[in-house]
C-alpha cells in the first residue's frame, strides 16, 4: 500500500482572538492550501477536528460551513470529535481517507474558540467529557491531574521541582514560536510560587484556555511528489481508549491509551522509542508529560522526572520534547491542539522549524483526550 | 483491495424513550455484537455517529463512554458528526477504517436523545447547523422545506396529493417495523388536513422528534466469511457537500450533494440507478423524497411525483422506497438515522427483513445532512 504523505501545514495565531470558530478554521484552512500549493478544487475530503463548537458558540455544521468558505465544494466534509484529542483523531481520519483510496487530497483543519467563556464555563464544558459518576462529585480534569501528581511525586520520590521544570522548558521553547499564546520565559521560582489550582499543581502547571486553529494537507506519496520534494510521511498512527471511569484504572500513573496507541504506532512504523528524535506530548498539565514519556517508552516507569532533571528533553538534549512550546505556552484550543502537534512535527522532519529546528529524522506526537480516556499517537518522518 | 462487509445489525425501539444517550447507544451496541456473533474483544475501532449530545444533554465523550460500557477497550473510539447525516458519515468512516487496513472489526453505533427537549428547543439546536446569515432571519429547516415544496409543486405542476402519498406510503411500511416510532397507517385525507407547519407542508409531511440508536458491524470480506454466509458488502459509498447558504444554490429543486454522492457511489459500485432494487431515502420532509429520487436518477427532474402517483415506490412496486417506514414513521434520532437506513438495506439484501422483505440484490441508502448541505450515499449488496 502506498504511504500517506503530508505536503503542507499552517496554524493561526493562538491566544485570545477576536474571531469565531468559523473565522479561525477558514484562516488556517486557507493558509494550508497556500502552503501546500494545492488548488481548492483538488481537495476531495475535508475533516474538521473540533470538540464543542455547539457548546461554546451554539454553532453546528462547521465542516459544511468551512467547505463552503474555502470553495472546496463538492468535497466531502465531516467533523471529527474525540474530545481534547480530536486533532489527533483528525490525523487518523485523514490518514484513513487516503490509505483507503477514498480521497487523493485531504485537508484537515482543527480549531476551537474558547476564550469568550469564563474559566468556570469552559471548565464545565470540558468536564462534560468525563464520567458523570465522577463529575457529580466535583472531579474535573485539573483535579485528576492534582491527585495523580501528588501520587506520582510521593511514590517515585520525585522532586516537585521536576514538574516545574517541564513548564519552564516549554515556556522557553514557546518564545521561538511566533504563533504561541505566551512567548515569555518563566523561571522555576515563578512556577513554584504561582497560585495553587489543584494541590500540588499550581497555575503554571496548567495550559491556558485558547482560541486557534491549525491545518495539515494529506495525499498519497505519489501525489506528494508532484507538488514538492519536501514532504513528510505518516509512517505510524494508532489510537486507543482507556476506561472512562478514571478511578477504575489499576495504576493511576499508567495511561493505557498512551501505551496502546504508542505500541500501535511503533509497530506500524517499524520504529521504537529509541528512534524518535523529537516529540510533541500533550502537556495539558505538567504531570501528563511525565506519564506520556513513560507510556511511550522514553523513560522507565517512575523515571521520566530524572530525564527532565538531566535536561534530556530540552531543545539541546538528546530527546527534545515540545519544541513548539507545547500546550503549556503555545495554548490549547481543544480541537486544534493535536493538529498543531502534527504541524510542529511536520516542520521538524522537513526542516522548516526555523529557530526551533532540531536534528530530526523521526518525530512523534501524542494527543490525549479527557484524562487519558482516548489517545492518538502519530509518527512522521521525512519523505523522499 | 478486499471488499468491506457488514456482518451484523441492530436497532433499538425508536420513539420517546426513558433513557439517556449513553443507555441508547449501549443497547444498540450490545445487540449488534450479539447479532454479529462477535466478541467484544475482537472490536478494533468504534465509531459513534451523533450530532449533538452536548447540546441535548450536556454530555460529551460518549464514544469513550460506550467503549467502556461495551468492554471493547482498548479499541479506538471516535465520534462522527455530519449533522443529520452523521449516521451515513459513520458508514463512510467505518468503511474507510476497514478499507485502509486500520481495523479488522469496526462497530458503528449511531444515536440521539431528543424528546426531553421541547419542539422549539430541539428545532433551535437543529437550526444551529444552518448558516447564521439565514438563521438570523428565522429560516429553519422546516421553512426551507416549505419554500422548496411550494416551488416544486408550482414549477412542475405536481399535485399536492403526491407529497401526501409519500407520508401515507411510509406510514404503511412502518406498521411492519417493530422498532418504528409510529406503527399506524394514515390516510391521505388525514395528511392533507393536518395542521399547517410551513405552508404548503403540514404536520404529516414532517418526521417526528425521536430517541433511538442503531448499529452495524463492519469487517473485511475474508473475516466476514469466518463468521457467517449471510453478509452484505458495501460496494459503493461516497459523500459530498453543497453550499452552506441554501439560497446560493442555482436551482432549489436540485440537491447537488445528492447528485455528487450518488455519482460517486454508483461509480464505485459499478451499478447505476436502474440496478437498485430497494432504497432508503432521507424523508425528513416529504419533499426530500422527491428531490433524492431525482438526484439519484430514479426519476427525471420534476418527475418523481409521477412515480409516486403510479405506485412505483410502494413495497409492491418496481422500486420500493423506505420499506423501513422511513424517517417519517420510524422516527429521526439524528445521529442514528443514517445507520438505521443501513440496517434496513442490510436486512433487505441479506433477506432478513421479515414482513418488509422485498426482492433485493442491490440496495441504496441516502442520508441528508442539513438541507442537503452534506449527503452520503451507500450501496450494498449480498456478499459472495
Amino acid at each position: 500500500m502506498e504511504r500517506v504523505a503530508i505536503i503542507g501545514a499552517s496554524m493561526t495565531q493562538f491566544g485570545q482572538r477576536e474571531a469565531w470558530i468559523r473565522d479561525l478554521i477558514a484562516e488556517a484552512g486557507k493558509a494550508c492550501l497556500e502552503d501546500a500549493g494545492v488548488d481548492s478544487s483538488a481537495v476531495e475530503h475535508l475533516y474538521v477536528s473540533n470538540m464543542s463548537s455547539g457548546e461554546f458558540e451554539g454553532q453546528g455544521g462547521i465542516m459544511n460551513m468551512l467547505a463552503h468558505d474555502l470553495g472546496v465544494l463538492p468535497a466531502y466534509s465531516q467533523r471529527v470529535d474525540q474530545t481534547s484529542s480530536s486533532g489527533g483523531a483528525g490525523i487518523y481520519a485523514a490518514w484513513q481517507s487516503i490509505a483507503s483510496g477514498a480521497s487523493e487530497m485531504t485537508l484537515l483543519v482543527g480549531g476551537e474558540k474558547m476564550t469568550h467563556k469564563t474559566t468556570g464555563e469552559a471548565t464545565d464544558i470540558i468536564a462534560s467529557i468525563t464520567h458523570p459518576d465522577e463529575y457529580k462529585h466535583g472531579v474535573t480534569l485539573p483535579s485528576f491531574a492534582g491527585m495523580t501528581a501528588r501520587h506520582y511525586l510521593e511514590r517515585f520520590d520525585a522532586p516537585r521541582e521536576s514538574l516545574g521544570k517541564v513548564a519552564v522548558k516549554n515556556h522557553k521553547n514557546g518564545v521561538d514560536n511566533p504563533h504561541a499564546q505566551f512567548r515569555k520565559e518563566v523561571d522555576l521560582e515563578t512556577v513554584l510560587e504561582s497560585p495553587i489550582v489543584a494541590d500540588p499543581l499550581r497555575l503554571y502547571d496548567f495550559c491556558p484556555i485558547t482560541d486557534g486553529s491549525a491545518a495539515l494537507m494529506f495525499c498519497p506519496e505519489s501525489v506528494a511528489r508532484e507538488y514538492t520534494d519536501d514532504y513528510a510521511v505518516v509512517s505510524g498512527v494508532a489510537g486507543a481508549t482507556d476506561t472512562h471511569v478514571v478511578h477504575e484504572r489499576p495504576d493511576p500513573t499508567v495511561m493505557n491509551g498512551v501505551v496502546e496507541s504508542g505500541k500501535g504506532a511503533y509497530e506500524m512504523s517499524g520504529h521504537g522509542p529509541e528512534d524518535v528524535d523529537v516529540a510533541e506530548l500533550h502537556d495539558m498539565f505538567t504531570i501528563l508529560e511525565f506519564l506520556q514519556m513513560e507510556g511511550l517508552g522514553f523513560a522507565g516507569h517512575g523515571e521520566a522526572w530524572k530525564r527532565v532533571e538531566a535536561g534530556d528533553t530540552e531543545r539541546t538534549g538528546p530527546l527534545p520534547i515540545n519544541t513548539s512550546g507545547g500546550l503549556k505556552s503555545k495554548g490549547h484550543p481543544l480541537g486544534a491542539s493535536g493538529v498543531a502537534q502534527g504541524v510542529e512535527i511536520y516542520e521538524q522532519v522537513v526542516g522548516e522549524a526555523g529557530p526551533r529546528q532540531v536534528d530530526a529524522d523521526v518525530g512523534l506526537c501524542c494527543n490525549v483526550g479527557g484524562f487519558g480516556n482516548c489517545v492518538i499517537t502519530t509518527i512522521m518522518e521525512a519523505g523522499q
